[in-house]
């Protein structure tokens, strides 16, 4: 069945089988969803044939008069072996079952029904109890999240999995918020079928996914997740957030999704051995997320902070040891050529201590030289807005760099800082409000790149 | 010299020293501060007597005919010896010397040469080399940075010394922007007189400090820092985070505060010793003034989490056992309550999953219980926004609690969330973006509770 999972993403016709007339019903915001933003034909069915949203609405998805590539069953669970035998029979390979009501409540039967219909049919099946699934670009919106409540995020190059509906759905919302791209997300829910293992094996060869990004609490089958994400990690980022790393987290996972989440020491060697970048708090899952979409690894560890503000070079420099990062002290060299664009009270050190009456200037003069330098391999670059002598042409002047090397910024505060924090992330520097997330960020990026190095 | 610090946050008449006529200038700043902010009155020095924002200028201090309390002196180092002789000579007791070129480029000199000056005329002086000084209450803005780049926060409880003038003029705007209220900071920068020990001791005896936070790379007399820490601890939540814990760190504060930060191990031992909440980090510092502020410590480590989403649920759980909280599963006789206000399909245990149709009544009516029972000292609350279920009357619902234990939130997302979440910070409870976040503000609060229990 392998390479079936296409027909989730790029469909050329759904049928949405309890699309509903009610518009706070699940089934028909997802209905809602398909009318708006796919791109090819979409069939509503329900038993009541009253037209929604002035579509023509078909009793069976048998009455449809098309091939039907991909169908989503959002109705009640009892209902779904029949309509499932039913999208067998028309020859649908692809079925999302929204549903709740399966093996997370004990009725693993009604599960094991649905699951012997699928493989009669060599149907794929997502689901059930899953919060959908959706794709930037097709315009597949499997998900009964309200638009105000779940913004979408923009097209990107993240695809996104989710074992947990509710972490999916919130991720995506803050995604949307980070100006994190996507190409594709999945809930998988239950894994009646389709589990966290396909879905790393199918994002590995899309084209459309440039870095994959997971949430699992426990995986089933352990041996095959070995594989694959040995195999799929030396191609694309893969960074996880495992839930389930305590032994009252283990047990909350499994009354939540009955997982055996294990020895979280297992997974974390796994993951280290097979190249996993392993986020280990949900903040830094989108931190990761953010510096892997915006900037290529570095050829080493070697960093050097550049900052107008001496603490927060301290606590950069703190988070820079327990991360493993070098901050290397710069040659006479360089040291003379930084002389000559500081004034004397600035610290030629490392941190680069611009002081508090920093100009842009005197950040574009320093960031050239450490860009051109040979000695080191990334910049930390730290920029306190609230100095009334650093203008706003700092922007326009990061602009101007020549990237010669990964750099990662870390900046915060109120309005004025916010404005300028959008525009330097705008033109691909990743920004950090705090001086040890934009570290850990660097550091993750850093590891990524000595583990391509080994590969090779 | 002890109590002589009021002067400088309460003081009847200011003397901005080095007021200027020129608007981007630090003294201009200053002055225009006082102007706009202070109750009493307040005298622009300057050797240019012509008017400043129409205000008499005067050439010296001697020639103020008033009594001076607080002088503010904004001019270039050199300058300031025989200023701060003429102080002396007006009697003024308390001096913040913003200006930097002192000991922090080499120029030990001339700070020791001001130190001798207040030492003969009973001066207390603040820096130099400083950010300026700060009172919610009584209007003493002496920070040179505009409103535009850095908000005041709000009049609150918290009072906020450090020893980076960047940190704490970033701080300052961050605790704006999360609405963190403020009574006293102080930026103390060479610490050629007033240092953190003072400052703590002042801070502690001060009425309107009901909170005592600070950012400090190394103290000078670590025998007086231990027993003011230990002394003021017992009374009031000391929070503090510590710049130079690597050895790179350390280095780096040489540099930039030549502070001996010293072994890192030290200082951690006596902050736990002595009761002291240390902030690992910059995003645990605001965390944990929140949830002082706004939360009483819990009578113990027994947390309920209460969520609508079983991820969230899980990774809260993995935290909470990370921190040494407790998650004991309810008693039966507290389940059959639960059951009897919950669907078969959520799950009653801890946490507590009120499943992704969760709906506002039901929230309510689980936390009632929650509030009511013996078996849990706090209340880990989860409110994923972003499920179509949960309305808006959740906030008017939680605001008829009967806040019997303390409950910290979390919640995260788009503008629905956002809007929600400032809602349910005003009616006092803390909100978390990520379910670690939350746990730690949690576990903080309640390290400090058993604190406060074994001094009695």
């Amino acid at each position: 069945m392998k390479g079936m999972l296409e027909k989730f993403f790029s469909p050329t016709s759904v049928a949405v089988i309890g699309a509903s007339h009610n518009p706070t019903k699940i089934g028909h915001v997802i209905f809602k969803n398909f009318l708006e933003r796919f791109g090819g034909r979409v069939y509503p069915i329900n038993v009541d044939t009253s037209p929604i949203l002035g579509r023509k609405v078909y009793a069976s998805i048998k009455d449809v008069n098309d091939k039907v590539d991909l169908a989503i069953i959002a109705i009640r669970a009892e209902a779904v072996p029949k309509v499932l035998e039913e999208c067998g029979e028309k020859g649908v390979k692809a079925c999302v079952i929204i549903s709740g009501g399966f093996s997370e409540i004990g009725r693993k039967d009604l599960e094991e029904k649905c699951k012997r219909i699928a493989k009669k049919y060599g149907m794929r099946v997502i689901g059930p109890n899953t919060a959908g699934i959706y794709d930037a670009y097709s315009g597949v919106d499997a998900m009964f999240f309200p638009e105000n409540r779940m913004k979408r995020p923009n097209r990107g190059k993240i695809s996104f999995f989710s074992q947990s509906g509710a972490v999916g759905s919130t991720f995506m919302d803050l995604m949307a918020v980070e100006g994190l791209g996507i190409s594709k997300f999945v809930s998988y829910g239950n894994a009646m079928d389709v589990n966290e293992c396909d879905l790393i094996e199918f994002f590995g060869r899309d084209k459309k996914t440039e870095i994959i990004a997971g949430f699992l609490e426990g995986v089933r089958d352990g041996r095959r997740f070995l594989k694959v994400v040995k195999q799929v990690a030396r191609k694309k980022p893969v960074i996880i957030l495992k839930g389930g790393k305590s032994s009252v987290g283990t047990r909350a996972a499994l009354s939540h999704s009955a997982s055996m989440a294990g020895e979280y020491l297992v997974y974390s060697s796994v993951f280290k051995q097979t190249g996993v970048i392993e986020a280990k708090e949900c903040e830094e899952f989108f931190d990761f997320l953010k510096v892997f979409s915006k900037q290529k690894p570095p050829k080493g560890r070697r960093v050097v902070i550049v900052t107008n503000g001496g603490g927060f070079g301290v606590l950069a420099s703190d988070e820079c040891e327990k991360q493993g990062l070098e901050l290397p002290e710069p040659s006479d060299r360089m040291k003379k050529l930084l002389r000559k664009v500081l004034p004397p009270h600035a610290v030629v050190n490392n941190p680069i201590d611009l002081t508090g009456d920093a100009t842009a200037e005197r950040y574009l003069n320093v960031l050239k030289i450490c860009m051109r330098s040979k000695e080191f391999d990334s910049i930390l670059l730290i920029i306190l807005l609230q100095i009334p002598t650093l203008g706003k042409e700092i922007v326009e002047f990061l602009g101007k760099l020549n990237m010669k090397k990964p750099i990662v910024c870390c900046s915060a505060g109120s309005e004025f800082s916010k404005d300028l924090i959008k525009k330097v992330e705008n033109i691909g520097i990743p920004v950090y409000p705090t001086p040890e997330r934009a570290v850990r960020a660097l550091a993750a990026l850093t590891r990524y790149a000595e583990l391509e190095r080994t590969k090779k």
